[in-house]
């Protein structure tokens, strides 16, 4: 995918959106997830396996893969917005392109069109077994920029 | 929503869902997630509140919601299956409809079309607070029937 | 599907809904459809069948099944609306149940939940064979206001 | 977007790709659509515009856009399979990411992932005006292979 090119809005967007993913007790605690890189326009999280993020066959849960997909794309598009705006998710699609067996799972995020008030995104979820990186979700979202009452 | 009346070709159909869904670890012990019913084409699945399923503002994470519609939509299309086969979910696109507050939240899920291979399924998610059932998602979703490799 | 109860903020909504829908180029022209009910969050359009909307077994081409989905939908939505204001099509997801043989096709869309900014929706289209209604797609799609700027 | 590469099963497929949009009365005669490209895959598709094909404001229907891409997308999947298949959209989620204006539409198909049974698909529709192509529509889609009963 070519990644567009995109210009923050506010100079420390990466500080914001670290400490945002942090915070969250569902993707950091409850998920484990890591966000490993941070661009206009651009997020990559990391989650890796833990037994109770498996089907019975042993491949991550749809929920999980679902998860990742939604906090990629949703830091993406925070990364474009000024100080004092949150995103929320208006909606999204996921395809399960394959069963995701593997030690961690990989999102990344990606704005396609950022508008006033509302941000395409897409993300894409890789599963890596043994240092093999494969293609295993894809999603594309609506998100929304909303005033940041936790502030 | 009018519920479709469907025959179901196991007779054991509310057994076999019951067990599966109770053998998911991400289901049953990450999320916590009871089935409360389970009829021909149609499920029911509870997910009580936990601090780590919240956002910062106390809201369910999406991840959550989406992992139960998806879920609640599986079995709702496992109920219709003959024994030997397993579902997978191909897509689904869900629709934030406002956030996710209170003591727990309702998935019902449902069966659209019933085809030989496809089974194509809506899930209605619902955040119940002071006993006051809200709607927060709606779900539409692919789901394929496979062989059951688990057996 | 049990019908939402909705408050129209325009006295005037189903004139409003009828003109736009009868001043579309596409939807009037070139698909003939007609709307034959609009409510306060509801709408239905009939599209009859001519030879140029069918596919080569006979069936309906999706693009037009989705057109009708997307316009009963829309017009569900702008029956809420105040004078003044549009709606554009955010996002649409169509699910294909059955192919559309018959006569017309049926769109029925629905406002699910309506916010100030976004609208979301859902439509259900039926071919009707010999006199006989059958489900053959179903959309849920988020729809946005916006300035009128044809006025 | 980085093409993935894919090996025919057909070798005849562009001229099996190109017989049948031909054939295809909405999608040849109703919205003249032109394949001009089709490699093992990928599939690009235009459409000119006509006063019939535009909203009020004079960018083009949802509609059409939509026919498009889907078809678009279903000739990439009809590109990799074997004679005597035909392809059948199960079902689709197009983003509209801005107002479609310009002398003509440029469909682009892709095929994520080739399964044997299903067929994950996407479509970038950009339109073209003055000789400038801007992105204002993006699709993905799941395609199913069955028999083709034409023949």
């Amino acid at each position: 995918m070519t990644r567009r090119s995109h210009t923050p809005r506010d100079p420390d967007f990466a500080r914001r959106c670290q400490e945002s993913c942090a915070s969250q007790p569902a993707m950091s605690r409850l998920f484990g997830g890591k966000m490993v890189s941070i661009e206009p326009g651009y997020c990559e999280i990391h989650i890796a396996t833990q037994p109770d993020f498996l089907q019975q066959l042993g491949n991550f849960h749809g929920g999980i893969v679902g998860a990742l997909a939604d906090s990629a794309a949703g830091y993406a598009a925070l990364s474009l917005l000024e100080p004092g705006l949150e995103v929320v998710t208006v909606e999204y699609k996921i395809s399960f392109l394959a069963p995701a067996f593997g030690e961690y799972l990989v999102g990344r995020g990606e704005v396609l069109r950022s508008g006033r008030t509302l941000h395409f995104c897409s993300a894409d979820i890789f599963a890596v077994q043994n240092g093999v990186e494969k293609p295993v979700a894809q999603m594309t979202t609506t998100m929304m920029a909303v005033p940041d009452h936790k502030k």
